[in-house]
């Protein structure tokens, strides 16, 4: 990590508005923003990348059905037309909760109001030979490694010339039957079913192997029994090998072992088995859970500090219903984003904040073509209705009209074509000869 | 460079036909490839990446108007069904005349007719500082890669506090008065008239500089007066600074040294100055034009060689009207493709091989929005219905219905809202742990 810079950042547009930073533009930053474009605040919103990513359609990126930029919002066009809306791309390190600063590597920056909303990261649980091998899918571009991956892998296998020995090249095992677990499954079987066999009619693709690994005794184990038992009865009907109650001993590149089975070979291990949340630092232990998220009281507010507040992930809450903190899903962080905004335009008029409370809209994950699960809380469904339920929500909650437009089209594509057309294999490959040495040293 | 493979290529399916071996999936090879599909021939296409690049539009990559897949046709994708024909993803390194062998990064193959088509690259004319410092435009990597450039220059000189420091990040210079150069110009300054203000309302756009920089006397020296000149003025009107008679000396990587002028503060030299073919070892030194192509007859033969062909920017040939060779652009890459592919259906049949003749179709030049030059043989246009013909023109001529598609959605939308959106930094951050120093021993 660099040292905290010791300027402040510099051409923020003075003004006499209480300063709100926020940090990180997922769903909770980006709705708290959008939320205070016209309330009486001065807003800068500090992001690492310069666009929103839209993570419920990682999956599809990595298995070639959608661009990166189809599911990426530039940020600053968002931030359009509002003076008193500030977009920074920055990476934050720390804050001083006592002179009400944040340190950053473009410098410092001193605000009112602090928000969190920095998101999760890929948890491994500790084991470093698993974080050292395997594939996480947590960013757009990690997603586009995954696709770029898996083409690379046939275009070996392909030059290999025992059968056997193409094995590992060809196999993707998938670990973890949350959504993105069933839904990277069931678009990877559906890829070989359908698409690589035509790419690639050297290789024998009934030997390729997609295998699903969830330690528990259930795929989706939030959703409702219905749900869990069709997203499996689908999977395996895609010709998913799902593996319940298998937990990952080890993975050293080639194989994963496994606790009490057989071996699988392989050079693709997708690791979706857990999160953790990010972390900047600037508040003492006691206010972290043993997940490493932090407490807040019911408007947000870390509690015991001031005008520090935490959405989404990063945040743990406790509600009568939820004794160990909301689930970790989209829905929370914008539902707290949207409260946390109308509580901080309320409270410069000097109202009273209202305490959050989650209202589960329901949840629901794809399968594969005309295969979904939706639990809605007065209904449960399966099948084409839920298919086309998955695709209208997700359409509506993508951010821009061009985005959806796209994304539409690319769908209605994939569905009449069965042909997914993004295999393409645009490595990073061309790096200015003047910075390959930069590039090496950052890594 | 590697050693040649020792083994040969694995898995290219028993042929009793004879072998047709093309290097490269350019214009010129996959119009051959494509043309020879139901010949009497087993085809191998080689080419270093699994699509076809479309080169007309890297501009519109590098300039946030397009998405590389839309301008990337997967080469599998073209190979379906055509059990004949078979894509390899290879280096191709060298060939033996005599023993009529290619070797290549993954394995040896032994040809019948050989047929170079390997395209040209990035000519620096031997400065290796400008060859360190300038960035170049021959693949969609480097169009991608210079469009994140410039939108990391502008996040970066949004941090600087004296506008003195951030002229060099804000300017962008263009070495190379062709149409690369002409319509790389023209797009830099929309963007900065109309799109970087809004994104950056921070910085001053009115102190970025957008310059043209052309050793001749003209722009667009192939094409027609009335053309050099409007493309002269549209590029004026649009604020672009076009220095004519003028040559770079040097640059470090901060500052272009100009002959005889004040030089000029950029991070961000483009480079579309000069093109040298593509070389693979195989051929005595007598084919070889000083410039770097290989002689061939008006068969596309190598003269005095038994069956090696060469295409497009590779070849010289020579014409009563093109003494020193046909000018390096796609048209004729593609006539003398289509010309060998019948020569080639031909000769297996016995038949007399047809001498080569181009067919000079015309030339075309985009600057802008509405802002076109067109050299049709009988006709000569310019402006709005230039501009239609040009569209139009590159749209029928991308492969793919759609890719077709998606360029006419991506150029309506940004017509009508003068937004060109993938201004996304979507860098290729993520590297698995356990590739990160492959990735740094290729570089």
């Amino acid at each position: 990590m660099l040292l905290p810079a010791q300027k402040p950042i510099p051409n923020i547009p003075q003004s006499n508005l209480p300063k709100v930073v926020i940090v990180g533009a997922g769903f909770g930053g980006l709705k708290l923003a959008r939320k205070l474009i016209k309330g009486p605040y001065q807003v800068i919103v500090l992001d690492k990348n310069n666009y929103h990513q839209f993570q419920p359609l990682f999956y599809q990126v990595a298995t070639a059905g959608l661009e990166p930029s189809a599911i990426s919002f530039p940020l600053r066009k968002v931030f359009h037309n509002t003076p008193n809306t500030i977009f920074r791309m920055a990476e934050v390190h720390s804050f001083d909760t006592k002179m009400k600063r944040l340190y950053t590597d473009i410098g410092f920056l001193d605000y009112d109001h602090l928000v969190l909303a920095m998101g999760a990261d890929t948890n491994y649980f500790g084991n470093k030979s698993i974080e050292y091998n395997a594939i996480p899918m947590k960013t757009v571009s990690e997603a586009l490694y995954i696709r770029n991956k898996i083409i690379s892998n046939y275009e070996r296998a392909i030059n290999i010339e025992k059968q056997e020995d193409r094995k590992s090249l060809m196999n993707v095992v998938i670990v973890g039957g949350g959504p993105t677990g069933v839904e990277l499954a069931g678009a990877m079987a559906e890829l070989r079913n359908n698409v690589f066999p035509k790419d690639y009619p050297e290789l024998n693709f009934s030997n390729m192997k997609v295998v699903l690994i969830e330690a528990g005794p259930k795929l989706l184990g939030a959703m409702s029994e219905e749900s869990q038992k069709h997203s499996l009865k689908y999977l395996q009907d895609l010709g998913v090998d799902v593996m319940l109650d298998t937990k990952v001993h080890d993975y050293n590149g080639e194989e994963v072992k496994l606790e009490g089975k057989a071996p699988i070979s392989t050079h693709t291990l997708l690791w979706a088995a857990g999160i953790k949340p990010n972390f900047v630092d600037g508040l003492g232990k006691e206010h972290f859970a043993p997940n490493g998220r932090i407490y807040v009281d019911e408007y947000n507010r870390v509690i015991g500090e001031d005008g520090i507040y935490v959405l989404g992930d990063v945040a743990l809450q406790r509600e009568e219903n939820y004794p160990k903190g909301h689930p970790q899903v989209a829905q929370v962080a914008l539902q707290q984003a949207d409260n946390l905004g109308k509580n901080l335009i309320g409270l410069a008029g000097g109202k009273q904040m209202k305490q959050f409370h989650y209202k589960d809209l329901g949840s629901m994950a794809t399968v594969g073509r005309k295969l979904a699960v939706v639990d809605l809380p007065f209904i449960k469904f399966q099948g084409l209705m839920a298919w086309l339920t998955w695709l209208f929500v997700h359409l509506m909650a993508i951010l821009g009209v061009k985005n959806k437009m796209f994304i539409f089209m690319d769908w209605a594509w994939n569905y009449l074509s069965f042909d997914p057309s993004l295999r393409l294999l645009i490595k990073p490959k061309y790096v200015r000869a003047s910075e390959r040495k930069e590039l090496i040293e950052e890594k």
